[in-house]
């Protein structure tokens, strides 16, 4: 049990042998969760005491007259993971988990988190806090209509409520009688006295090694789409931190796993304003930025807190109009904007641009899915042997995955905390060892894990499933079928301008065959450094149609609960499809390229079309990756790679049954034949 | 060329055949169109002069202060199909189709339609209008943005337009500085001297035998769902016609081919109040109904035109809230209920109580089919043999189907103006013929026939396209393509609650995989004796999810302009599947019986499960639809429908390519034995 040092000792593993060891395995289970239904509540070590910090918060209320303070897990840019001195959710509620919104009375306090979450919340939040499962807007406006009396207000930050979240509120929440109050100074961090300050940390631009376009004709082209759009906007603000990032080829790292830094932009036919914090910024990136003139093609530098003044003075100008993105950007900035100057759509023209990636952008982001591959084989051929030996645990291996990924050209680190997780721990999706529920690995149980690394030229995100013991039959049959799910996303042909909510179903439909499913997203996208779920591509409801040059994930998978979790994630680019008769079809190319674990795949599920993919896509590997492997000279994981691309035989297939009745077409032939002779 | 007596002469047919003698059959198809670009411009007889109609209503629109005047195609239940005297949008431009948006100016006139109907539109409408193409509102109000000054108003009637359309309007008018400006009194009704008046029809109940549900059981049920509703709605308004209809088990004839009569349903938890021309209300009517009291099962009825007066009292007293559907409701009644006295869903409790059939309403609905089928079987038989004589044209194919139905028990006519369509005329998707249209039918051309009967216990619509000489590879192609389609929608399972939306592309992806595609919807609600298209089922995004129970179209297609259509249509209900391991599963239980053209299909694109179903399915017509043609007496019929419905041969199908190779597997055996001895 002696784990190698410089890893961290897996707490709850020797906590679980010890109560094996005293027969009391179900208790060791329980206790890792709070029960507030006892007297007193039994609320685990891992929980957080909220009551000084309610108790405070309840006395900022008091003043401004509201009866309910809506708490959500975001940022000022609707950011989706965020940097610690933002997470004002975790901080009232204990909770860490990347997705909540909490609503604090004078008496309650409830917290709204998916089913992704629901163990960690009762793992996290004392007895202070209701744990709420429908996370609709509609079901939280329930709630506040039956503790917010009659013409009661609802507080909130309008810093923090996408425009759309806002109006969602206020569709639910007409002819009730209550309103909501805009609260633009933030009630939490008055009350969070260690709240984390800025990063004092240097932007820095992209090398132009991975850049096709400057931000200057990147700004030009901007502007063309602000001429040609029919209502007049006059300037265009970027609130979301991807959109200023990729305007002006620039990087930094205000939060975690993401290469951002606080900003927003203001652009005008003839200006270009940045808000962001101006004493990280560089003489060299002021020189790159011309910040020094006023022109059109001139950055001009503006500190990040001026930005609701700033704006207030640009719109009291006549005839503007200002543009922005619905999705992406916070009321407050809106607040201040009169209706008539201001001009709305789902998404700002900069999220939508990028989206398509230029060639170069494609180029190296299909590289940097190379050299993430090889670490990932690195990875999966370290486990093979390692895990026999009983050493190894989900964090050994998150961390080994992490160390591979180091050591590629332009890493700069993982793209999301790994999710590295054996068995049971694998049925919650979005599950990450912690010291406290970090399982050892075994040849016993299915592990699944979901890595990706943020590389100067790309972000990566996969997930691959494996079995190192003897799968069960159904292990077998729901990974085949997960897989099948990934396959017939990847091999069909659609018109371009298909959105991914239309053609997503193809990767449940062989598990709904069998009456399986899965409660999550079957892909996002995903691009060049930015965070690992890149919007607005990808297969929900609310994604854009594709066209060519779109790099999404596919993610199929399947949840037992308490026994295993599948899911089978790889990164493709929306491509031009040779068809017969038509023009404009896209398919999608894997860009992704470790192979699948043998051992679970049943070919006799398969259609060919499906194994002849599988050939196919196993020929792609051995083509880009092997000469990767054989420049970094791994000989033995090139030999690994090749082992586990063998091609699948046609005997393997779907085609079993015919060619069965094919043999005893050759029997009866042969059969005839010796009569004959 | 004699037609029979009492068949209207196919008149285009005849003048095609004297351009044919004359060598000048491309002058003769040119003529049809408008061309406005001549000078002076031509204008086929087919269309209609509106010079005078279009100076009429531009001066009834000066005092009103409006500088445009949208006239949309539907009438004040936002009903598809609507009565002569309520076809505004045809008065004005002379264009007839179905969906349609007028916009008039002081200067200019311009009409929307979809792909469907551009054609059509072009023979029909005169110099004055403009043709549009994009149907969104955006589009119509881009055009308003051009032609409309800033600080103007455009004119509407409130009683015309949906809840929300209208603030689709409102929302792509916002900060443009034009506003809408609602005008209850139709201005084309005081310029259409002579408009059709309503008809003075005597409305029917329903005969028992195809009701479970007594009105009063309906009302009860409903008045649950209000009071469990947590938006404490005291009333609910019911606006589509068959709303009405389906409450009180009674039917009308106020619109062509649905069996609608024109009503308002006002229903709180102790009164009934139902608006409609009381003076068809018979005495036997005012019984059923309960009309000569005030209790809360008895119907108060009140004139049809009182609407808006009555529900402006209703809404002055205290405590009151309207529950309403924003999707056909008209916005005449939301303007007189305050917002605060006004609940909003997108679907009313009946429209979606409505949507999942009881069991008799399913027994009864499959009956229907059954009996219909007969009627396309008769049709299909009769054409097979008839054609090839040469003496039938479109129009004689559609009335033998019409006649054909009518002899069907409980028959009370077609459902929608049969499509009857040969060769291009096809490739129009909605295209009825006329005598200036129809084509004779040959050996040479592939047909199309979408037709549909209204039975007392349900109404039916189905598609058939078949080729009566020898098809090209293409079209074998493109109909087994459109069949794949059909079966693999019809054979797939997925969870209940599932949107159609959702599934829809299986409709679409064997014909994707060549580059073939098409623009229409995938399928729509059918029901008991309603209107064709039954919202809110379907395979649209706007349809709910699907549940056990629904009855929904199924209805992929290919159109191959100036050449062939294919559409292949039938009905389908909802039905529980058995899966493996999984439960509340769904999949599609066919209920029309018609075989498809055996001739069409190339059964080498077939995959095994395709054929499987294709199987099964003509095992189900031989079983249900046999004994009803033997109870008709109708033999001939009877064997047609056997050898229609013979199965297909494994050796037919996709596993051919598997099969050649296991040939070529005997070969070498045989070669190898004879080698050997």
């Amino acid at each position: 049990m002696a784990l190698p040092a410089k890893m961290p000792i897996c707490g709850w593993l020797l906590a679980l042998s010890l109560a094996a060891l005293t027969g009391n395995i179900v208790a060791a289970n329980e206790r890792t969760e709070r029960n507030c239904s006892l007297t007193p509540p039994y609320i685990p070590s891992t929980a957080v005491n909220t009551t000084l910090r309610l108790q405070e918060l309840r006395e900022k209320m008091l003043p401004l007259n509201i009866s309910a303070y809506i708490i959500p897990g975001t940022d000022a840019h609707l950011s989706e993971y965020i940097a610690p001195r933002d997470n004002r959710l975790a901080f009232m509620t204990g909770f860490t988990g990347s997705a909540g919104t909490a609503v604090v009375t004078q008496t309650k306090a409830a917290m709204w988190t998916d089913s992704r979450y629901w163990v960690q919340a009762e793992r996290q939040m004392d007895c202070n806090w209701a744990l709420e499962k429908d996370v609709s807007v509609a079901s939280v406006v329930d709630w506040l209509l039956a503790e917010v009396p009659h013409g009661g207000q609802i507080g909130f930050d309008p810093f923090l409520f996408a425009i759309r979240k806002h109006t969602e509120y206020e569709v639910n929440l007409e002819s009730s009688n209550r309103t909501l109050k805009s609260i633009p100074n933030n009630l939490v961090d008055e009350v969070w006295k260690d709240r984390p300050p800025i990063q004092p940390y240097s932007l820095t631009r992209l090398p132009d090694r991975v850049i096709q376009r400057s931000w200057q004709m990147k700004v030009e082209h901007i502007r063309n789409q602000m001429a040609d759009n029919p209502y007049d906007s006059t300037a265009l603000l970027l609130s979301a931190l991807d959109e200023s990032a990729w305007l002006f080829n620039m990087r930094g790292n205000d939060i975690p796993y993401n290469p951002f830094f606080y900003s927003y932009t203001l652009l005008t036919m003839d200006e270009i304003w940045l808000f962001l914090h101006t004493e990280r910024v560089t003489d060299e990136l002021k020189v790159y930025l011309n910040a020094s003139c006023n022109g059109p093609l001139c950055v001009q530098l503006k500190s990040y807190d001026t930005i609701l003044g700033e704006l207030k003075k640009f719109v009291a100008k006549p005839g503007c109009k200002v543009w922005i993105g619905t999705e992406y950007t916070n009321y407050a900035v809106v607040e201040v904007i009169t209706q008539e100057k201001l001009f709305t759509s789902s998404y700002s023209p900069v999220l939508l641009t990028k989206a398509v990636k230029d060639e170069t952008e494609q180029r190296v982001l299909r590289d940097a899915h190379v050299r993430d591959a090889v670490a990932v084989v690195q990875l999966l051929m370290w486990l093979e042997n390692a895990v026999p030996k009983g050493t190894e645990t989900e964090l050994t291996a998150a961390h080994y995955v992490d160390k591979c990924r180091s050591k590629q050209m332009d890493n700069s680190g993982p793209s999301f905390e790994t999710i590295s997780a054996s068995g049971p721990n694998a049925a919650l999706a979005h599950y990450s060892p912690t010291n406290e529920t970090c399982r050892r690995l075994t040849v016993d149980e299915m592990y699944l894990v979901d890595s990706g690394g943020q590389y100067l030229d790309g972000t990566t995100d996969i997930t691959r499933t494996v079995h190192w013991g003897i799968p069960t039959a159904m292990q077998k049959e729901a990974f085949t079928r997960v897989l099948m799910g990934n396959i017939e996303i990847s091999r069909t042909i659609f018109p371009s301008d298909t959105r991914g909510i239309n053609i997503e179903m193809l990767g449940r439909r062989a598990l709904w065959e069998v009456g399986l499913n899965y409660g999550h997203g079957t892909g996002h996208g995903v691009g060049n450094y930015f965070g690992v779920h890149e919007w607005p591509v990808g297969f929900q409801s609310n994604n854009i149609p594709f066209r060519a040059g779109m790099f999404t994930s596919i993610e199929p998978g399947y949840y037992k609960e308490d026994d295993f979790g599948i899911r089978i994630e790889d990164v493709a680019v929306t491509v031009p499809a040779q068809t017969k008769y038509g023009n404009n079809y896209l398919t999608f190319d894997t860009v992704s390229l470790v192979p699948y674990d043998k051992k679970l795949i049943d070919t006799s599920l398969l259609s060919s079309e499906q194994l002849q993919w599988l050939n196919t896509y196993y020929e792609t590997i051995r083509r880009v990756l092997g000469p990767e492997l054989d420049k970094q000279g791994l000989r033995e994981e090139k030999e690994w790679m090749l082992r586990n691309t063998e091609p699948f035989s046609r005997s393997d297939s779907g085609s079993t049954r015919l060619f069965s009745s094919s043999l005893t077409l050759i029997t009866v032939a042969v059969a005839l034949l010796q009569n004959t002779v």
